[in-house]
């Protein structure tokens, strides 16, 4: 019997965005409706980093590679999502050691952030030490429950050193409802093109 | 052995639009790059439409459901591909006959569409009476490989026997790789809100 836990925000106008920026909302244009046609149309104006999302390398390497570069396969995969709920303020390298990261592992940082339904500018992030210890075990990639990897830190070297190992970041998850423990993940980006980001619909899947 | 079909479009500005209307092309905003900033940012601003998407009720209905009110159980499920490139001009109510559809079966529809990597107004489409006659099967949705599943003919009554039978509608599909049979189905639309359809990541998969 399979199961499924969506694990992505709803997107829509008033939605949590990185930092309460009015211009990241979407907006929802209604471009046909019944009262003068037969359909009804709308057209979106969505930051391509809006809710639940995956960072292509372009995000914060000049000349990094474009969202089309990371490919299904990379996607949809055995992940681990840990209970990082007891961290309070960034993820530091000891506790990404006590998690025992291993090569070729996906993992999803369950924080207090899942329990947050607006943007908390004091999200749990990860810290730079981390991503490299992150890196150094060559893991495959993170999601964590909050808009952002990190809190623009300057340099935005948590970004970088996950990017720059070739780790997958997906960002904006929601996974107050969901244990600790071994899944298939499913992050289904949108088939975007020469982008530094894609939207996704992200679920966890159990056979 | 796991296998993955991407059987989406991939979205870009200059893609296949529907009828080739210059105001449903995608448009991608850069707001940030290195030029200014430490990040490059991309807003994106995209017809729910779009390549491969989901309908929703409200597409066509007054007062329909809106998109998600279709939820991921419904679309991450069996499906079976049937070869209909034999089709010249749409597919009747005979031609479904042939195809012997099961209630709760989800049928992808390959026809010569496939083939055209360009907005074709001739597209093969599902008639109004196989529309009949698909839910009359009480099948649970289907998916064809045009951005459209008629060509807004009068009434657009292939949509609306469709939605009132409630079957999932899923229109820009990319089959030309696809062999007929049958699949674990994995349609991932962006958790959109409120709105009458919204473009998906669609896959197919074995086990």
């Amino acid at each position: 019997m399979r199961t499924l836990t969506d694990i992505s925000m709803p997107i829509c106008p008033g939605m949590p965005v990185y930092k309460n920026k009015e211009e990241k909302q979407p907006v929802f244009e209604t471009t046909s409706d019944f009262s003068t046609a037969s359909a009804h149309e709308t057209r979106l104006h969505i930051d391509a980093h809006t809710g639940t999302h995956i960072d292509a390398p372009l995000h914060m390497l000049e000349g990094g590679a474009t969202i089309e570069s990371i490919v299904l396969s990379q996607l949809v995969r055995s992940c681990r999502v840990v209970d990082l709920t007891g961290v309070t303020d960034a993820i530091r390298a000891a506790d990404v050691e006590e998690l025992g990261p291993k090569a070729g592992e996906f993992l999803l940082f369950k924080t207090r952030n899942s329990s947050d339904d607006f943007f908390n500018p004091e999200f749990v992030y990860v810290s730079a030490d981390a991503a490299q210890r992150l890196a150094d075990a060559g893991i495959a990639g993170v999601g964590i429950d909050a808009l952002g990897v990190e809190r623009a830190q300057p340099g935005h070297e948590t970004h970088k050193r996950l990017m720059n190992a070739g780790a997958i970041i997906i960002e904006g998850l929601r996974l107050a409802d969901v244990e600790p423990g071994v899944y298939t993940l499913v992050a289904a980006p949108l088939a975007l093109v020469g982008v530094d980001a894609a939207p996704a619909r992200v679920f966890l899947m159990t056979e």
